[in-house]
C-alpha cells in the first residue's frame, strides 16, 4: 500500500463552525509532488433501523437545508465528543422518534463521502421496540412514520430514498434477516 | 410538509476553495425562531459498478486522506460543471480503469450527508467491458482489481467496505440482478 500513501506536510485550518471544521492540508503524493486536500472534520454519527414486531421500520421525515428538500430517513444523529457510537443510536432513536428498544444489532459504518470528509456514521438494527416520549432537539423538526421493511426495501431500489445511511441501513437489515431465515 | 420548512435569511461563504465551498446561512426555523445552517456545496459525483461478463467487480484502492486508510471503492469521480452524470460515470470508469462499457443502467441516487452538505452521487451499473487505457488525474494514485460479485456482498454484510457509494452500489446490483433471475 506504501505506493499510495500521502503525508501530510502542513495543515490550516480554514473554517471553524458550530458543527464543521475545514482543514486544508498541504500534502506529499505518492510520486513526491505537493498536493492540496480540503476537508470536513465532522464529529460523526450514528443510524439506527428500528423495526417493531410488525416488521415495520420507523422513519423520520425531516427539512434538509442543503438540499431544500423534506427527506425520509431512519433516526440519526450526531455524537457528542468521546460518546459512545451505541450510546448514540439509543439516544436519538428515543429523541426523534420516542421509542426504546431492546436489542442492538451492529450493521456496520459508513464513510458517506470520503474523498472530502472524515465522517464515520455507525449503524444499528434495533429490535424489541417500546414507546416512550419523543423529545427532538430545539431546532430539530420532524415527523415520525412507520412502513413496511417489505416496502422500503422496494422504495430505496425505486430511487426514492435518497439518504445514503437509510439505503444501506434498510439493504442491510433486509439481507441479514433473509439470510437468518436461510439459517433457520 | 410546510411544517417542517426552513426559510433563508442570509447567506454568507465562509470558505471558497478548489474544491469546497463552505456557506453559513442564517434560517427561520419552522417554529419563527432563528436557526444557523452550516453547509458544504460540492460539485457532486458520479459512481459505477463496472461488471465484467464473470460477475466480477471492478474496484480501486485508493489513499483517502481525511480517513488516513486506504480504501476499496467502485469507480467514480467528481462532475465537471454542467456535466451528465452518465458523461462523468464513462469517463471516470475508463480513467481509473481503463475499461469503457457497452451498458449503463441508473441505480439512482444517494445523498452522502444530508444535514451539511448539498452533493448527489448518481449511481450507475456497467456491463459488456472491453478493454481500454486507463489514464487517471495527475494527482490520483490508485489500484485496480477485480472481485467477484457474491462475495463484494459478503464483505459489505461483513462491514470490510465503509465507502457509502460502494456498499449502495453493490447491494443494490445485488438484489436487481436476483429480482431479473426470479423473473425470468
Amino acid at each position: 500500500m506504501e505506493h499510495l500513501i500521502e503525508q501530510t506536510k502542513e495543515r490550516s485550518t480554514a473554517f471553524q463552525g458550530c458543527l464543521l471544521r475545514l482543514d486544508v492540508d498541504t500534502v506529499t503524493l505518492p510520486d513526491g509532488q505537493e498536493g492540496i486536500r480540503e476537508y470536513i472534520r465532522h464529529p460523526g454519527g450514528v443510524g439506527v433501523v428500528a423495526l417493531t414486531d410488525e416488521r415495520e421500520v420507523l422513519l423520520v421525515k425531516q427539512y434538509r437545508y442543503p438540499y431544500g428538500e423534506v427527506l425520509v430517513e431512519i433516526p440519526a444523529g450526531k455524537r457528542d465528543p468521546g460518546e459512545e457510537p451505541l450510546k448514540t443510536g439509543m439516544r436519538e432513536l428515543e429523541e426523534e422518534t420516542g421509542y426504546r428498544a431492546a436489542n442492538y444489532t451492529p450493521l456496520g459504518t459508513l464513510y458517506p463521502t470520503p474523498g472530502c470528509c472524515d465522517e464515520v456514521v455507525y449503524l444499528y438494527l434495533a429490535t424489541g421496540l417500546t414507546a416512550a416520549e419523543a423529545h427532538p432537539d430545539a431546532d430539530e423538526f420532524l415527523d415520525v412514520e412507520r412502513c413496511p421493511l417489505e416496502e422500503m426495501v422496494k422504495r430505496v431500489m425505486a430511487g426514492e430514498i435518497t439518504d445514503a445511511k437509510t439505503q444501506i441501513g434498510i439493504l442491510k437489515t433486509k439481507l441479514l434477516l433473509d439470510s437468518q431465515k436461510e439459517e433457520a
